[in-house]
């Protein structure tokens, strides 16, 4: 391709990567650099491990960055080392043949989106832990540095409140809330439904209803083992006269990489140089991504996660932002990041 | 009107009361005859009472007759003396400002779709019992002879299942179907929902969800007493960190009346007449028929409820159905009526 056009996203590109002012600075890049550009994430890359399985030998490498991840307040350089891993299903319960007249019937027949909302209540107890009978056997605890580090971090209840608009925070007893969500296992409702769903009353006994439930998990617990455990327990707590169903969805595993590793130094270092004058974030993150754990997998290499999406960037929502001096910021990093992975 | 039209509705109308043939053979009726016809009842009736109230005096009479419950099974003459009652209410729970991320928010940020479950879960033991403190307090107990007369009569739990489809029956412990659904109150769940209702997984900790609730009432118990002390249950029981919201629906008295009065005794007579070679089922209903105490609070009167409808009717579905033998053994059931009445 010649087109002016071309020329200028390859260029773009390079000038992003921070490659562009390397080679004129330098003359040559400080590594080798393999680059992998998809196109699938948001729709769950469902080709890249076929992909990666094909070009094992070209792709080949010391270590993986990806820069998909948030930093934990403006400015602040914030380097991941840690992502939870996912278990979803999917519960589908019946009663009778049709939907029944609730006065006529309600009363002797089960009513199963009563029995949905019961199956569901039975995930927790009183105090936001998660009732599932040995859900928490394989949970690494919260390191002792970890669990001091990110009680100083620069984003506390305050912020997630007015991130979230909650009206107050809530969940398991014992942790605080970054805690919560980086390094504790959960189990969400993502859906529920059944019945009479317009405006006003219709007394009805619904004929079936279900709930699409997701778990994030952390390091040790294993996706397989921990959504057994679930359904058994869901099997177990379903009450009498209806049926149930349970419909497995997709699964990864969580991610743990160590920040203090050679190359987590070097991105430390990188970070430092790109946003200087700050403490650096070593976090966890709460949500999952999965091609991670595939790199792990098929090229057997870690990733380093170099994000700068901000708390309230409104990611996949209106208005969704990102500020110029983190787009410069990143060209610095990614600058830095080449030569202290050279060293 | 003069029209043909007019005339044959005018006709076939007065055949179906039995007055036609009653008129030609004793040349007048037996008993002063008050008609009410109304067309609102599937919607709710709205302007009856305002109605009854404007026209009092016209419509003062002993006794009044209304067929639309049911025949306990073919060929078998029906006395229902008893109806439940209901209490409507909505609850919608809401929590974040929008539907957030769950791998990002979950874990620290109560999850409205879990707290509306624990809340409809929290509504019943797991006994099938009503688990609202007081609930029960003003219950009549089903009578001896009720007990004695139900258990003989030709439906049971077999039909009950045909009739429904259900896989099996579930209710309050210690009481048989017919007196759960005519006898026992109960909560229904007619409708639940939040978060996401599509094909697949979508990782989204709702911003809200609803349920849309019924409670069934039977003698003595008083909807205004009963649904207070719901939404206090419900309140009580709304988990933390999130905003719980209840608005009332509909609320309509429990209905019982004596079958054994004169005008019940009539009733019964004229039922062993138009249906000739089987016991009378006295039975209740289950569902609510509100005009029936808008006459007894209006004007004053009792409500014979003398229905003609099966059990696999499927009122209000597909292939509603109504076997001519009911038909002309209404007519005949009505001709019975006038002449009983008169004694």
């Amino acid at each position: 391709m010649r087109g002016g056009a071309a020329d200028n996203k390859g260029q773009i590109f390079a000038h992003v990567l921070g490659i562009e002012e390397t080679l004129r600075e330098k003359g040559k890049l400080p590594i080798n650099l393999v680059l992998l550009i998809e196109g699938e994430e948001e729709v769950g890359s469902a080709h890249l491990e076929e992909f990666l399985l094909a070009h094992r030998d070209e792709l080949r490498c010391d270590v993986i960055a990806i820069s998909d991840t948030g930093m934990i307040a403006k400015g602040t350089p914030t380097f991941t080392y840690g992502l939870r891993g996912i278990g979803a299903l999917e519960l589908k319960v019946t009663g009778p043949a049709s939907d029944l007249h609730s006065g006529i019937y309600g009363g002797a027949v089960a009513n199963p989106a009563a029995a949905v909302a019961r199956l569901v209540a039975s995930l927790h107890d009183a105090h936001g832990r998660v009732a599932v009978p040995g859900f928490y056997d394989d949970v690494a605890p919260v390191a002792d540095w970890e669990r001091a580090a990110w009680a100083k971090l620069p984003f506390g209840d305050a912020d997630l409140l007015k991130v979230t608009g909650a009206p107050s925070l809530f969940g398991e007893e014992g942790y605080s809330s970054l805690e919560r969500v980086w390094a504790r296992p959960t189990a969400e409702v993502n859906g529920i439904g059944g019945g009479f769903q317009g405006v006003g009353t219709k007394t009805v006994l619904p004929q079936k209803a279900f709930a699409k439930l997701t778990f994030r998990l952390v390091p040790q617990q294993r996706p397989d083992d921990v959504m057994a455990k679930v359904k058994a327990h869901l099997r177990e707590k379903c009450p009498p006269g209806v049926h149930l169903e349970i419909s497995g969805g997709h699964a990864g595993e969580p991610y743990l990489t160590d920040p203090n590793s050679a190359d987590g130094q070097a991105a430390q270092h990188a970070l430092r140089r790109a946003f200087p004058g700050k403490e650096i974030a070593l976090i966890r993150e709460g949500g999952s991504i999965p091609i991670v754990n595939t790199f792990k997998k098929v090229l057997g290499m870690e990733t380093l996660l170099l994000g700068l999406a901000l708390p309230d960037c409104r990611a996949h929502a209106p208005d969704e932002n990102f500020p110029l001096a983190n787009f410069y910021g990143g060209i610095g990093l990614n600058r830095a990041l080449l030569e202290e992975l050279a060293r």
